[in-house]
């Protein structure tokens, strides 16, 4: 076995070869989770901001207008602690200092209001970086009788590849639109579209992401 | 902001600045998991055999005789599917074929012998890359009252990373051992244990490992 | 507020006056899941066996026949530990020292012969009283686009009522079928029956399941 | 097998006879969880107040002036839903119209003020009956190493069963404290107690709580 680099064609051709990265496919009652599109991480002006974030929301802003057009579930989720910051825990204070910012009622929870949510979309208040862990968000999904998770926002490393493994370990379809998630670490976006593509959604483009919900709101898709 | 390259010192700079990567540290009552250190992943005879797992292995055995010695609780985890492929679900069969040879009673779900597993270290059977996914290992580490979970054994990228974010979610104190484990690619394996170590768990080095087994082992640690 | 016993029209006013034991109603996508009919409860020769369940083991032999007609998924579960009894916790061995009986590969373990149950019909092993705790058995249920839980089997009064109330909380239309569950107490096998009325399924009779099963079988219920 | 009536000492001595109902005992590392104590269920003017809770509300805050003297882990509940109701789901919203009334902000949601809560004692938003599900609660007893759950509230027939039955299935230490639960029915109580003690959790005084709580407060109990 001779070494690789990370993104080449070997490696992916490596993997292919061994069973991994195959297709699942989109399905045919989908919805549509943004995750954590909120000031602490969009806002040039806050400790964990980031540039790279701007083509993400303008992108969510495209895919969110599609998805209503079609009229599926759309969820979007923000990090969120009680003042007391008993909810974080020991380990996400270690690693992640940042996230005593997050608290209930700041500045930095709010989404960037060109996301434009509306009340019947539900906004989950998350804890951790998957969005399944310590919320109902897989029983409001069960609810509305959801096949496929089509997945945007930041970031890539952490809470979008966290929700994808999550989405997929239940057995829903699980889409990452690949030019609408980002992270501040470009190699670490890298490296871990990498794995989500290998072994838990597939990676999908926001042009053939816009046609998926354009049939599905022609009816083209069997409900 | 300047693009990083992956592993070096300014990524884990800019990182450190914004509050990722601190220490949580062990605690008193530690628990050993040995992940998926079976005949499909060691033996280079499987189709996803690799010879890297070879030092995994040896430097496994070395920190189970600690283990063992200090009288911690220790368990092993392997993948494990019904013979009708019902378990696995669509997304693993898409994404990883290969798991479809992960059958109970297949030679491919042996413990590799040198780990000599005894009868009463629980054998987790998972069907997911988290030990804690669809499992009761949470249970039985809240039993044995557990505050420290050490992890070796493969894949970094896969059921490593997935079983140290699941611990680390539920603010088990998370340590993965940097020298006992590892992954068919190697920049896979570096990319990975730069998320675990920024996210979720501290990386320690097995001499670290052994050293603190010992302070248990000897009452040094207060129980 | 007067005191009311414990089955009469009068308690069942009282909470539907308060909101309670509203109708679900089935869904179009359901499954049947029949619960722990195995030698240990079945066989009156069982320190825990009861004749009582005679009439469910028929009953429920009538409704898989009709769901399998209908080519609905069918589930099966059953309690299962390791050997050496790491597996069920303290809280079970002290509160249900009965379980110890429970070992893989025991006799107790075997699915009443009358279900004939087919390979391609999981058999879910299960360590707590609700088949939800510490299985995959959820994955399987969206993979198959479940909508909803028809449930069978035994014991009212544990894992029927954990298993709707978890079916329940997940946002499964969930169905117990009131002469296809039973306990080896009359007396817990009403209470349960009117908590579970009110809080988590619907009660419907083995006639009107039969009859919906022949609605699906027929597809005149829309999918 | 002779027919039971619900509460008798021959139906207990019968499952004690199958290996039901043993004790697990008090551990060393409690917390205390006050279940549901809010307006909605206090107040005998909201449409599911019962007077039958006002002996538990004087119990629950002697109970809590012992467990914050001995310095323990204090949890608060409540039930809560988003304005627009997207969070109870079918199975809630059918079942269970009143919780309707559970949203965010109303006054049904503010705890007794009997009780008192302080700042840095949680209080744990949950959407079902048991306080683990859908919440972080568990993470947050594993970060503060509880080792023992002690409950208290209502209703018992809901949250506190399922509660404790959650509890119990993680294998926590269980305690439901008999004179400190209740719920509008004494029927659905008594039953509910019943099955408890069998199956969950060691139904305790108030009194022998009140006992080990100073034990615990003067260090007799070893941590």
């Amino acid at each position: 076995m001779q070494e690789h680099t990370l993104t080449n064609q070997g490696l992916k051709d490596y993997y292919a070869s061994m069973g991994y990265a195959g297709r699942v496919g989109f399905g045919t009652r989908p919805a549509l989770a943004v995750i954590d599109l909120a000031m602490a991480w969009v806002d040039p002006a806050s400790p964990i901001g980031t540039p790279r974030l701007e083509e993400t929301v303008v992108n969510t802003v495209t895919i969110l207008e599609s998805a209503r057009a079609a009229q599926i579930p759309v969820f979007f989720t923000v990090m969120s602690y009680d003042p007391a910051l008993k909810e974080p825990g020991r380990n996400a204070l270690a690693k992640s200092r940042h996230l005593s910012m997050m608290v209930r009622g700041s500045h930095w929870l709010e989404l960037d209001p060109r996301l434009e949510r509306r009340e019947d979309e539900p906004l989950i208040h998350k804890q951790r970086a998957s969005a399944f862990f310590g919320t109902t968000f897989l029983s409001q999904l069960i609810d509305a009788q959801v096949d496929t998770l089509i997945i945007v926002g930041c970031s890539t490393s952490g809470c979008i590849r966290a929700t994808a493994e999550g989405s997929s370990d239940l057995n829903f379809r699980t889409i990452v639109v690949s030019d609408a998630v980002n992270d501040r670490s470009p190699s670490a976006h890298e490296a871990n579209l990498f794995d989500i593509d290998a072994r838990y959604a597939d990676l999908v483009s926001m042009a053939e992401t816009l046609s998926y919900l354009d049939r599905v709101k022609s009816r083209a898709v069997p409900a």
